[in-house]
Parts: structure tokens; sequence; C-alpha cells
């Protein structure tokens, strides 16, 4: 089906595989600009119950049987199947009041959301389907019992309940990391935007990409579906702390211990260091970043910039500053080219957030703009949810409440003075836990001071200097790789993070045993687990051949001190502890002279090599190496080699082999321990 | 002062650096073997809000003023102190019901915990501050704007609110990981078994190795204590899921999403492997374990076996197996040393234990032990709150509910036959979330699927077979390197699990900007940030001349081809890709002849390395050593060495040294990147 974004209609949820209305027409969706209904919005009469049984039963079985690569690729699929319909999400965004820039954060952002986790889950995680976590740890001297941290998907689904900012970016950024983890998600968007959520999911569904019962979508209220939770699921919130509350302590979500994570209100700030004074280049990013993060989305982002510290000498100039960068920030129908900023969602947004400028008012006063006339260039003044950009100014933060407390959720923000770092942190603190904060300066002093002070009270925070001014992401972008989430007002949640935000849908997992068994269970060789050693050199294995364990231990080799002189001329590392023998015994770790850990490397690899051309195809790096006992002259050395991980590659003819390398001495001392790191051909020859 | 056992007394609490009574005597507290009073205890009238301020006015900062091998020195030297006076505890906690081997796991158990994490925190965490987590993240081309998460300290106190059956261990564990991420700690203990704790304290407070503040005891209530947390602070549970509910939804712990941590009601299952059946090793060390889980601590842990999942067929030999193990266990007063189980912590713990096993009769007969007759050697049968121990049996566990549901906290099991292993993890999923499982068997294939089955339920699993017999810790006991909690009905927590555990104290932030600025945060070198080559060769640095960022850019040499055919023939290493030109070009990665890896590093080491000795003693090893260009006869290599990390250790003349080490060919394209890491001596001469 087509969607025309001027004809409203009723909204459908996709439950258990159909798309189906609910059972009444619901509430009028209107557009922001003009007031014109978008769309109608009800879930009554859906069987939650189903939709999560439906997700569990599924969903989670078909994504588990998977493997992270082949999880990746959907996602890469579906990032770009999506980017190739992007302008029909462009085109219905309008009706949230969105700009094209404001749309480009949810839509195009929110894709590369998903193709970022795709590539890092290709990049960072293994072709299996358990995760292995941390390193062995042995639990006995004499390696019979040792234990193993892995990770598995929840056998659960994940429900999203998302805000009405990003309609599409909420979703992507939240179902990206579950869907990795091998977690089927049920999203649940804001319904004052959820029309554009919808079209989305509609395009993901025609896809065929997702297994079905991978995703479903709510568009209306969630009903009773938290009734439904086990300890196996997951739910997390983007929205109002007073609703965030209202689902962190439902009966069930309680009972089972359900994951919740929560993001809510916070009152970011900004700080311009003491050294960025008027003049400086830091002192102008720091206003167009307070300006753009005030205007962006019409301030309807949870990362605005809602505090701005600057010290006290600077904050008329700060003032004028930000004022003047306002004042030309043109409002208007967001489908003109002209038009800066674009109206807030709904009129009842408009009110709310007056309201909280008022609140603001008793502790702060106006500085620009004027919250009660609207000036636009193009829209309904009347209809559409238009707001100016107001900036406040409150002359004594210390002793305010309001303005570290009450969140204006539009363009709104407060100058505050500052007198010394100490007390830019202190105010930074009052917001009792934000999701970021941002610090302009250029002095490496000031940087650290003031970032580690608020570090506790932040999930992240941005330093912009004159050397990133081009580069910078912004303050306001959560960005895939890094975790996004406050502690404390700001909810307490952390997502996203890269490969972090997978593991938020997995449970972490000792598992204790004998090394046999416990090979068996991760996949991988470990220390202790029984070795295949079958006369078949195992660089001459393909993967089609080759098994986690094959083993090949090597002849000995003894080191002369020929060959320590020859190696120290030949490369030129004529430390003194390889070269004179009065100088090496004085070295706290030696007896006399050593042989270079180099060449215990450089040999180790002769001694393992396999010279004809075969599956290994390159040894392309080498993982904690470390030097155990020193190699003396005389010392005979011999290799054991163990197949330790196989990664086979989706998209290629070879894949990634990880050998456990151990070099030990004629006294069995281990010399040297780790991993070499191999491309190995799928077939040979 | 010293505490005489027999002496009842008035308990009292640490607060604010000063040993305080409540205002009342009150509740006595009996010995669980003879009923007589052992302490009174009452917290009325204490001051939780000003005990919090206290934590985190003079306990954070002197802890946070601390490295993290400082803390870690500090908790060893109290490990070693504890431990010196460990008789004084023994004698104590026979009051709690404990035998000599029960109070093991309590007393040495945790000053183990305690000692682990300090030798744990000694050689996993640096010697800094402020933890680096996880890799650089560039954010931008040209390499101006990058990341690095970090985690500091949270600016709050830890508040542990510990349950009755370990009253050492339960502090230990808790306080270790706290002190050690520099955060205080709060500790109320259940006040039934809360004197020993009182006296391990009081010795603590002695010792003068902690700072003031760091440390702090409510023998009693916890009162309104929870009214005056904040997002700073955290919150951890051990005990009733009736009462962690009521404090994870407490108004305060909501409203600032404190960071709470739960460990409630577990119905850990024990699981004999179809494999195993009578005759076999691992049927009897099952029947063994089984038998330990429910007597040691008469079955009063939250990790004991309260479901035993046997092959049907083997169900009749395991009963009558447990059965007999059961009927030789001597129960009596537990100071006794013929006594195997002691009482119950109380009278009232075993009149809830006996109506437990009243549910559980419902859908389970008892098959060895009688719940209502008390069989003592010694202590007094009347006033001590002996129980002997019961096994039941359930022959359809997939209908019942109650022995999945329903623990009875004391020695009390129900033997459930399965079918097959799919049957075996439906029945262990049953227990929705558990903090531990173990498996008996000595086959992989079991193994793997039964763990990898059960394992999104539980915390940890245990796999039991004859090599690792009596290596093996056993199913019960928790260990400071693994992770220890369980989703869902076990409360969704997790401690321990090494520095997991330690990070659950600390805040991740995620710090952007341009590398000067967030080297200077992280205290890190890092790629971009600014070097110094001020014409002293940096290996010619002591700890006390070095710092971060100080670099060297070496010579340039021309690799032959000669080179490479003499280091083949001197090392061994002959790979085609060295050696034969066309069977090279053929390779899907190199264009012909290439160098060798370790030729590439052993010639950057020569250029790298000043010969004479100095400061840097010994290179123990090298990290992330990736080959990212192919090196041709005739290409030109140069090394750039940068100081990354310095480690000094506390306890040695020298310390570690991290170098980014870059090599790079003549058209300047990365050849080889990696970490040297060496040990620097503090001063030189």
């Amino acid at each position: 089906m087509t969607i025309a974004a001027t004809a409203p209609r009723r909204l459908e949820s996709y439950v258990c595989g159909q798309w189906v209305r609910g059972a009444r027409e619901g509430a009028p969706l209107l557009d922001a600009a003009t007031g014109a209904p978008v769309a109608f919005i009800d879930s009554s009469g859906l069987d939650f119950k189903a939709m999560l049984a439906h997700g569990r039963d599924k969903g989670g079985p078909a994504l588990r049987a998977m493997t992270f690569h082949e999880r990746a690729a959907m996602l890469k699929a579906l990032g770009q199947a999506l980017m190739e319909r992007k302008e029909e999400f462009y085109a219905l965004s309008l009706a949230t009041g969105a700009t094209r820039s404001d749309s480009w954060i949810d839509i195009e952002g929110g894709i590369g959301t998903l193709l970022s986790y795709a590539s890092k889950g290709r990049r960072e995680l293994p072709n299996t389907r358990v995760l292995v976590d941390g390193d062995v740890e042995g639990l006995s001297r004499d390696g019979t019992f040792s234990a193993q941290h892995i990770l598995t998907p929840l056998h659960g689904v994940a429900i999203h309940i998302n805000a009405f900012n990003f309609p599409c970016w909420g979703m992507l950024e939240k179902i990206a990391p579950t869907l990795l983890a091998g977690v089927p998600a049920v999203v649940k968007p804001a319904s004052q935007t959820a029309y554009l959520t919808e079209l989305m999911v509609r395009r993901i569904v025609e896809t065929g990409l997702l297994p079905e019962g991978a995703l479903q979508l709510v568009c209306g209220s969630a009903g009773d579906m938290l009734d439904y939770v086990t300890g196996q699921d997951a739910v997390t919130f983007t929205g109002s702390a007073a609703t965030g509350r209202k689902l962190r302590t439902h009966k069930a979500v309680v009972e089972n211990s359900v994951r919740f994570t929560m993001e809510a209100d916070s009152l970011n700030a900004a700080i311009l260091g003491e050294d960025a004074a008027p003049g400086t280049e830091e002192f102008d990013l720091f206003v167009r970043e307070v300006t753009r993060e005030m205007t962006a989305k019409a301030g309807q982002k949870c990362t605005a910039i809602r505090r701005v510290l600057v010290p006290r000498a600077a904050c008329e100039a700060a003032i004028a500053a930000i004022g003047e960068r306002l004042r030309k920030t043109t409002l208007g129908n967001p489908a003109d080219e002209g038009v800066r900023m674009g109206p807030l969602a709904s009129l009842a947004q408009r009110e709310e957030v007056r309201e909280r400028i008022r609140e603001l008012s008793a502790e702060a006063r106006i500085v620009a703009g004027d919250p009660d006339t609207v000036t636009v260039v193009s829209g309904d003044a009347e209809k559409g949810a238009f707001l100016n950009p107001v900036l406040l100014y409150c002359d004594s933060p210390r002793s305010a409440n309001a303005v570290h407390d009450c969140e204006a959720f539009g363009p709104v923000s407060t100058v505050m003075p500052y007198d010394g770092a100490d007390e830019a942190v202190e105010l930074a603190r009052r917001g009792r836990g934000s999701l970021v904060a941002s610090l302009f300066t250029n002095d490496p002093d000031v940087a650290r001071d003031i970032v580690l002070g608020i570090a506790p009270f932040h999930g992240r925070v941005l330093i912009g200097n004159r050397t990133s001014a081009k580069s910078s992401t912004g303050h306001g972008s959560p960005l895939p790789g890094l975790v996004h989430g406050g502690p404390g007002r700001a909810g307490g949640g952390e997502e996203l993070g890269g490969m972090r935000g997978v593991k938020h849908y997995m449970q972490r997992t000792a598992v204790q045993g004998a090394p046999a068994l416990l090979s068996a269970v991760t996949g991988r060789w470990m220390e202790g687990a029984p070795a295949r050693a079958d006369g078949v050199h195992p660089f001459r294995k393909s993967l089609a051949e080759l098994r986690v364990g094959d083993q090949l231990v090597t002849a000995t080799r003894t080191v002369t001190l020929e060959d320590i002189e020859h190696f120290a001329r030949f490369t030129g590392d004529t430390f003194y502890a390889h070269m004179d023998e009065a100088a090496a015994k004085a070295n706290p770790f030696f007896d006399g002279r050593v042989a270079h850990g180099y060449l215990i490397v450089s040999f180790a690899a002769g001694l393992f090599v396999d010279p004809a051309p075969g599956p290994v195809l390159a040894n392309y790096g080498v993982d904690n190496l470390r030097f155990l006992t020193p190699v003396y002259p005389g010392d005979t050395l011999g290799v054991r080699l163990t197949c330790k991980e196989i990664n086979p590659r989706g998209t290629a003819e070879h894949g990634e082999v990880r050998w456990d390398c151990q070099v030990t001495n004629q006294k069995e001392q281990v010399v040297a321990q780790y991993d070499v790191l191999t491309m190995v051909a799928k077939t040979w020859p």
C-alpha cells in the first residue's frame, strides 16, 4: 500500500504477523504546522498476551538460530532497503513539525545506527550464537577445573516504549542491538508521531528480511501488555519520568525482576571554560552549539542543552551572542526551505512548555525571545504549534531550584553564571544526573578537572574546541558506538555503546567445569581441553577440515649465544641484556644474557610454520603475547600450537582462525604464550 | 573491648565514626542450638540521613583520593588482619548454628573474597583513579575527534542490606568491590546473626586501615535510611523476594533511579545427565553434591539445591543413595566435632521451613527424613532450631507448581524425574531464573545442550564430572571471579565476577573530543594527542622522568629480499609467501613475496631500542599486534614509539610502561600497529 501524507487514516498495529486496527477509530493526530488531521490511533482490543507469546515462540527461535554475523547481514540489508525508501519517510515526517535537517537526525540517523550495528556486529562479534565474555578463569592448581563466562540471548521479548520526538531513530537505535543479540522486539511509539513509525515498520515488514515475530508494533496504548512480562523479557522506556516510574514499579516488572531501562528528563548542561573568553574560537563554538541545540527539533530532544553555564565575566557577551543568533532563527512551515525551526509536536506540547517557562521565570528572567508571541515566515500561526526560542538568565543558580529541575521540552535554555571550575562542576551536578554535558575549552587542565568532576553524573561528555570544530558530531547526538543514558534523574539507563548495547539483551552466565566440557559449551579450545594430533599439520587443513582442538607439537631448537648475537646484529636490537653478561646479570629480571623476545617468536614460527602453499593464507596478527620465562643460551625451545577459535566469514572464501601458541623450554617452563591470528581458506585446493 | 560469646549484650551500630546504641534495649537474639540469648539489637534513634552524608562527605573523598592499587593494598592488609583474628569469629559463629565447616564458608570464604579482590585489583586494574573502558572510538576521518569511555566512582554510598545466613561473607563480598571502586559502604546485616557482623566490623575499625566514613554499620532496622538515597548511591539486597520488592519500589529508589541489585529466592536445580547412570562416577558425585548442598549451613544457602532433576530410570537409585547419606548426617550442637549439621538459625525459621514442606507435600511426597521429629546427638532438642533433612519426590513435575516456586530455606530438596534432555532443560527453567544450576555429566554433547539450554535462566552453571571431582569448588559456592546472581525470580542482580563487580559502583561515561583533550582526561596517550620529542631517547628516562606522550621517531631501514631470505633461513620460517614469488602472487592478500611479520617487529625493535643499560629493564610482552599492510622487498620502514600509559607499582622499584608502536613504510602506510609492554625502573641510575 502507499501512504499519502495528506489523507488521514486509521493506523494499524503489526501483531502476530498481521496488520490490525484497534476496535475504535481512536484519537486524531494533527499536523504540527497546520493542525490538519494526519491519522487516527487506537489499539483497543489487541491481544497483548498473544503478541508477547508470538515474539517469544516465533521470533526468538528464528533469531537464535542465526549467528551474529547472519543477524548483522540482516540488519545491513534492512538498513539499505530503508535508505532507498527514505524520501517517503521525509515526506511524512513534515507532519511532525520536523525540518529536513531535523528529519535527517531521525531518519538517516536511525538507519545509520542500524547500519553501524550491522558493521560493528560483523567486525566485533564472532560468527557464532554464543558470546564468550572475558578470559578463562582458572579455578584449580592442576588445571582440571576452570570457568568461562558466556552470554546467551534472553528467551523473551524486548518491549521498547518510545518518545514522540524520534519516531524512526527511537525505534531503530533500540531494535538494532536487540535483533543483533537474537531477541525479538515489540515497539510501541508515542502516539503523537506514531504514523511515521508505522510507515517505517510497514516498509520493514514488506522487505521480508526479518523472520516472523522478530518485530511487532503497537500503535496506541500498550494496554495490559506489561502484565505479561517475565524475567526473560526486557522493557525500555524513553519519555517522562512520571510515566517511567509507573512502568518501573509495574507489578509484573517488579515481581519478575524484569530488566528495565529508562531514559527520562535530563537538564543537560553546556559549560563554557574559563579559558574560552569572548573572542576565542571556543566561545564562538559554544554560542553556536547552544543555539543549535535550542532550535534543532525545536528543542524537543532529551539531549538538548537546558542549562548554559558561563563564567560570570562572560555572561553578558554570551547572552548577547546567543540572543543574536536566536533572533535570526526563522520559524515556519518545516516544508519551506528558508525555515530553520518548525513547530513543536502539538499545541498541547506548546502549552506544556509555556507553563514550564512560567515556572522558570520565578528564578530567571527572559533575556531573549517572547514565549507568547509567535513570529512565523510560513505555516499556520494559529493552528500550528509554533513557539519562539526563549533564553533565560538566572543570576543565583546555586540557590535556585527550578532551573536545575524543571525541563521545558522545547526551544528553551537558561544561562547561569559561575565563579571558578569547582562551581561549574557543582552546578552541572545539580541536574542530579544527565544524559550529556558539553564543555568548551582548549585547555587540557580545564578539560581534565571539569570532565572528571562531572563524569559520575553523566552518561556522555563532549569537549568542544577549535581542533574538533569541524569534525565534532555535536552535543546533542547520541552515537551508536557510545553509551547513551545517564544516572539519577536521567533514568539510570544505558543503551547503545556499541556491542555493550547488544549485551543488554543477553544473560551473562559463569560456566564452571572441566576444560573438556567447558570447551564443548563455548566452542572454543582452552588449556586442559582435549587436543587432536592426527598426523596432518593443521596448516594443511582448510576451514572445511580444521577443528577446534587440532594441535601441532613441533620439533625443538636450541638457542645458542651465536643465535642471539647474530639476531642482534641482523636486526640492530643490541640491547645490553642480550649482549653484555655483566650488565644483564645486574638486571633484576635476568641471570645473564637472554634471547630477544622477538627471536623467540621468530624461532617459534620457524618451528610451527608449514612452508608449502596451503589453506593458511596469512598471519595477520598476534594477541596477548607475554614473555614468561627468560631464555638463556643453551635453552631448547618447542612449540605447541592449538586451534582455539574458528570464525568463517559469511561473505568471503576464508575466515579467521585463532591459534593458542605456547613456547616451552627444556624444563617445560612456559617461555612465551600468545594467540596467533591467521586467515584460512574455506576449502583447499 | 573483648566480646564474650556467652554474655548477652546490646549491639551497637557504627555511625559517623562512633559506636552507638539504639535508644531501646531491643529484641533478644537467641543462640540457634541452645536458645540462650546472645545479644539485643535495636537501631532506633539513629540519624540515617547523617550516616549517608558522612559516607559521602568523608569516606568518598578519602577513597577517591587513593588509586586502585592503593585501595587493593588496603584490602589486602585488612584481609590479613581479619585472618589473624579468625578464631574469635569462629567462636561467636557457633551461636548462629554453624558448624566449623559452615563457618569456614562464611568467615574464611569472606576474608578470602576480600583478599582475592585485593590481588585481582592489583593485577587487573591500573594504578590510577580513572578506569579506561574499551577502545578509543574514532569519530572522524581526520582524527581530530574521538571518544573514550571512562569509569569513575559514584559520588554516593553503597548500602548493602544482607541476609542472616552469611553474616561475614555477605558483608565482605560486597564491600570488597565497593571499596576497590572507591565508594564508601553502609552495611546492614539481618538482625538474627548481626552480632557476628558487628564483631567483625569492630575488628575492621580497630585496624584503622579504612579511611573514616568508608564503612558504617547498622545493627537493627534500616529505619528511614532509604528515604535519603540519591542517584549517586547504590543499594544491594540479599533476602526474601517480598522484602526485595518493597525496597526496589521504595519512593526514593524509584524517583532517583538508584542502582538496585537484588538477590532473592532461587529454586536452584541439580541435573543428573542421562549418561550418568547409577554406577558411574558422575552419579556418585551428583549424590554427594545434592546431599552436601542440602546439609551445609542446614540448607540455608541461597545457592542450595532445591530441585533434583534425575532421568526417570535413575530416580529410584538416586533417592536411595541420597536418602542413605542423609540418614548418616548427624545433627547436633555445631560446637561438637562429630556433628555434621547444626540447627537452623532460629525456631521461627524452622517453623517457616516446616510450613513450606507442608506446601510442597501437596505435590510431592517425603521419601527421606521426618520434618516433625528431631533426632540430635547433642544440643537442646527443645530450644534448638533443629530440623532433619527432608527429601521429597514429585512424580509429575511438569504439571506441578509448588516444587518450582516454593523455597523451603532449610535442608529440603525435591527429586523430580525427567524424560530426555529437552525436558530437563524445561524443568530447570521452571524455576523462572536461578542463581545456579549444576549438571553432572561426562558427555560433552550433553554438557553443551543442557548448559546452553539453561544458561539464559541462570547466573552460574556448574558442570561436575570425574575430571574435576577433586578440584571442583562445588555447586553452592559463589566465587569472587565469577558472577553471582540470576535473572527473574533470583532477583535479576549481578555481583562479584571479578572486576565486573567493581564497575557496578562506577559510572560509565563516553567522553568525546579532540585527542589532546581526551588524553588529558584519561591520562593515556592516544593517536592524535600531542607527543613530546625532547631529544632524549625515552628509554633513557626513568618513571620519575618519563611522561605520557614522550615519543621517539626512529631512523628508517630498507627491507631487502636478502633480508627476507636470510631471516627465513635463520629462523626456519620458509613460508611460501616469503620465498616463492609466483605462489605469493597467487595468495589473495599479497602482490608478491613479502617480509615476515616477525621480521617487521624484529627490525622495528632494532630501530627503537636503546642498547646501553638504562631504566627500561625488559620487554615483557606485546598486545594487539596487527599487520596492516604487506611489506615488500625494497620497502623502507620507520617506527614511531610513544609512551601510552605508565603504571608505577606500589610495592616495587619499577612499573609497567605501555608504548604505542607504529611501523610505517615509505608511503606512510601503517605496516604494523601494536603495544609494546616494558618494565621501567622508578629511578635511574
